[in-house]
């Protein structure tokens, strides 16, 4: 049975830059770019070249492999050619494979918001929808205020989406701006559309405002549409755009959509999605949402509850999906066989050898979740989790220790009457035998100082770690109050661009950065093959 | 034109109970009723009697005054009388108005977690409906995993739902009991059984595993059901119940469900929404979603970007509903694009009187722009922006100042020869011009000594701090490696439960700190009205 290929355009860099406390940097969105591509998201919208400097230098490079790396921008304004529209032509020169431009479909707004008249507005889609294709671009247009401006005036909003398609647009793409639709009428509307606009070649936006974006997208393809645009997480301006990680599962397991589409995400992409939400909350530097679907740590969860024996006797008829199938686990008290194959997954994964026999295997389990239970967040941290595995099922060299640190941070008036801190730091490390002491001054505050104090003088071990280098480090604090407990993780990098992340955890701060600080050079010591002879006997 | 009555049920202090790491006190479970109460709601749902002495305890008297006060059970056990099921029995003699059973609807469960046949599941439901009736209870049926035993069994399941109705139920409750179904299937489903069991008398319980509780509680309105189960701020058991938060404004404020069905929840109590989700997350002890939608701090927040100008100037075609309906408000968050119009906007949320013409106006445009390039980030950071503000505009006073400080941190082994790190801060401060030097060991890091010193003697001062606390802080590291700028946004709590943010940035961790440490303490005396005459002369 042949299956409808149905496209997914992600607009976390673009959409998702709008929420509220949400700032990414250019690593953060370079990262999320290679993550997207990754999973198989079919557009991966990286900003908007011209909006700022730092999208533009964004766009100085094509940013995926597979996926069509697209740029967002407004049509060309009224009373100027393309050629003598600077937006326009930052656009076209962008480093992209496609450009989404946005447009009003909303008769209303072109008077109110742009001041032109209803046929300059459909000039400009069609001048720059025509631009961009002559540039060689895969052009789409995203229609604003669609669904309003279709109740408003529905032969504008019908002419707005005619005048992009017959003008080349590969995507007449439907925007919910303000998200107040509901699925009922994004279906009547969308069906409506489908008559001038082949399904396709439309597609839907939606928002959240009404907790509907999920509902509001998979109507809009049930009525015809056959692309969808979210984000990960259902980040977004106000209340969030659709989230794709829970459209994904949904498309992929539910046989109504799973057996009439297809979609770029494969089955193992599908397995790794529980760890890549995890994983971008923790760039987000944020506590991932619990119950959020398929993927929350709570979404198989059972209390001992009316349903958790049951569960147990006949789990598949508890769970409407399978949480191995998202990477996920069935949470319910005593069980801890989905941990144990998780955690043989991960090993797996690091390349250890193991037997799945070894009592240690429950050792190593169990101290896991002793951990997880004091803050420590493995999912953001693989170096530290192989880090951890290696020393209990293998053995790792004690390539240093640090016997003593202390930290000293002063505010006070400078010769020249200004308030000026500073920071010092002085370590005691075992290398070898030999107590070495490095003092050191801080430039960036006191865990800047701890970092080169510690690596300042290791001995034979500087050779291996000379190249690394400490690119972020990101702090939350778990249980807030007086039991505050600091979770830091730290991302590393060598020289062969090598990145990895650690964790630490610690009531203070300091603490839990040294904790991360010493995983970072260990792991590295470790991956650099520094070898046992350095070591001192084994703790 | 006269509408439908629609009927909401709350189950938060049922299925809410089921929620990973949630634990209502009896107090809590007490305040829940009446909050639930107070604000219209037909059913409220106190527990399950018998299932635990803190349910059984909460049913010797009936919590809600104009709601009908719940209680949650299982139906008789086969194979013996309803006189003799102590469970049935602990039911009928709790203080409750109503009673909802809970039966298997799937026969496939009927043989796996009963272990009786069909027709002694059906009998059990007959009996059990008729001796709640009997005792002059208002009886309703959740129909366990109706939908999936309804694609099993069709007969079976609309057998269990008929025979609660013939039995006397006020209520047959359609429930997806692992909340998989999606929202098509529901309206198809629903539409059926309609013609077995009156809409009238049909409710639906619906979970969010697909992210469409929601959609799905709508799909089955629409589809004839007349009542909707759900729980605040959509808690529950794996990814929550249908937020009542949610749908209460959806049908209060959406034409198509505003003009057909009436609910209890008056206008008022629907402005009085936000303040009441946010204060059921404070006693959760959890951070409200900003998301959520309607009552989510951004649910109505902007960030300067292409559509914040166009909203300042049209807002009702860019909000899908008016934000004061639901007691929320608007935000334009100023950003690196802001502009004068949002600063204004800004301006006037603080109640700050100004002159739109007063050239300080200028002046704090720049600052915050070139504050906002070195690393600050406003759109966070109300209390921060609000005090950045005042002292340009106004006066903020100088209530103390900060002369030097001093942090020192040392790990180091103990007496007990184990690897212990100490934290002490010390804090000389001008408070009216007496200087006070004060000194605090932290138990949880230098930023908590540092706190500690800082509030520790402030003289008169004090009587104004005495409830503030330190809730949580987030570290960002902006543009990592060796120029990294650390921002640092604290949230503050006072004992009216007041909440605000504020910010600090440095190269150095402790001086970011401390900087949103000081914003937070001048906030609250700012607002607390500490009078000039404790400050020393304004720098």
């Amino acid at each position: 049975m042949s299956r409808e290929r149905l496209y997914l355009f992600d607009t976390t860099l673009r959409d998702g830059q709008q929420t509220p406390g949400i700032d990414f940097s250019a690593e953060d969105k370079a990262m999320i770019a290679r993550m997207l591509d990754d999973l198989g998201i079919d557009y991966v919208e990286g900003g908007y070249p011209g909006a700022n400097p730092a999208d533009t230098s964004f766009f100085r490079e094509k940013r995926t492999k597979r996926a069509a790396f697209t740029a967002f921008g407004m049509t060309k304004r009224a009373g100027r050619s393309v050629e003598n529209d600077p937006g326009v032509q930052m656009l076209l020169q962008a480093e992209a494979d496609a450009i989404c431009f946005v447009a009003k479909a909303w008769d209303y707004h072109v008077r109110v918001a742009l001041g032109c008249t209803d046929e300059e507005n459909l000039d400009g889609v069609r001048q720059t929808i025509e631009a961009a294709v002559a540039h060689g671009r895969i052009a789409m247009l995203d229609c604003e205020h669609f669904f309003d401006g279709y109740k408003a005036n529905r032969d504008y909003a019908l002419a707005v989406a005619r005048t992009a398609l017959e003008a080349g647009a590969r995507w007449v793409v439907l925007c919910d701006t303000n998200g107040g639709t509901l699925p009922h009428e994004i279906d009547a509307i969308v069906r409506d559309v489908a008559s001038v606009v082949p399904g396709e070649r439309l597609g839907i936006h939606a928002h959240n405002d009404t907790g509907q974006a999920i509902a509001n997208s998979l109507a809009a393809v049930r009525a015809g549409a056959r692309q969808i645009q979210g984000t990960l997480n259902g980040i977004g301006e106000r209340c969030g755009n659709a989230d794709l990680v829970t459209l994904i599962p949904t498309l992929m397991l539910k046989p109504l959509y799973r057996d009439a589409f297809e979609i770029g995400v494969t089955e193992e992409g599908l397995r790794g999605l529980t760890h890549l939400s995890r994983a971008f909350d923790e760039m987000l530097n944020r506590a991932p949402n619990r119950q959020q679907p398929y993927v929350g740590s709570s979404a198989f969860a059972t209390k001992a509850g009316i349903h958790a024996s049951a569960l147990l006797k006949e789990p598949e008829t508890y769970e409407h999906v399978p949480p191995e199938a998202v990477g996920n686990r069935r949470r319910v008290l005593v069980s801890d066989q989905a941990g144990k194959s998780n955690l043989v997954a991960e090993l797996e994964r690091f390349g250890i050898d193991f037997d799945r026999r070894d009592p240690r295997l429950d050792g190593l389990l169990s101290e896991i979740k002793q951990r997880e239970a004091q803050g420590y967040a493995y999912e953001g941290a693989d170096a530290s989790l192989e880090l951890l595995a290696r020393r209990r099922l293998g053995s790792v060299p004690t390539f240093f220790r640090v016997e003593a640190f202390r930290v000293n941070i002063e505010r006070r008036y400078d010769a020249h009457g200004e308030l000026k801190t500073f920071s010092e730091a002085v370590v005691k490390v075992n290398v070898g035998g030999d107590i070495r002491m490095s003092v050191a001054e801080g430039s960036n505050g006191p865990v800047n100082a701890l970092d080169l104090a510690l690596r300042k003088d290791m001995g034979e071990l500087n050779a291996y770690i000379d190249d690394l280098e400490l690119v972020d480090f990101k702090v939350r604090i778990l249980n807030g109050g007086t039991e505050a407990i600091t979770r830091v993780l730290i991302e590393s990098r060598d020289g062969q661009g090598n990145r990895w992340l650690t964790v630490g955890v610690s009531p203070n701060i300091i603490d839990a950065s040294f904790e991360a600080m010493l995983d970072a050079v260990n792991y590295k010591l470790l991956k650099a093959g520094a070898a046992d002879g350095l070591a001192v006997a084994a703790e």
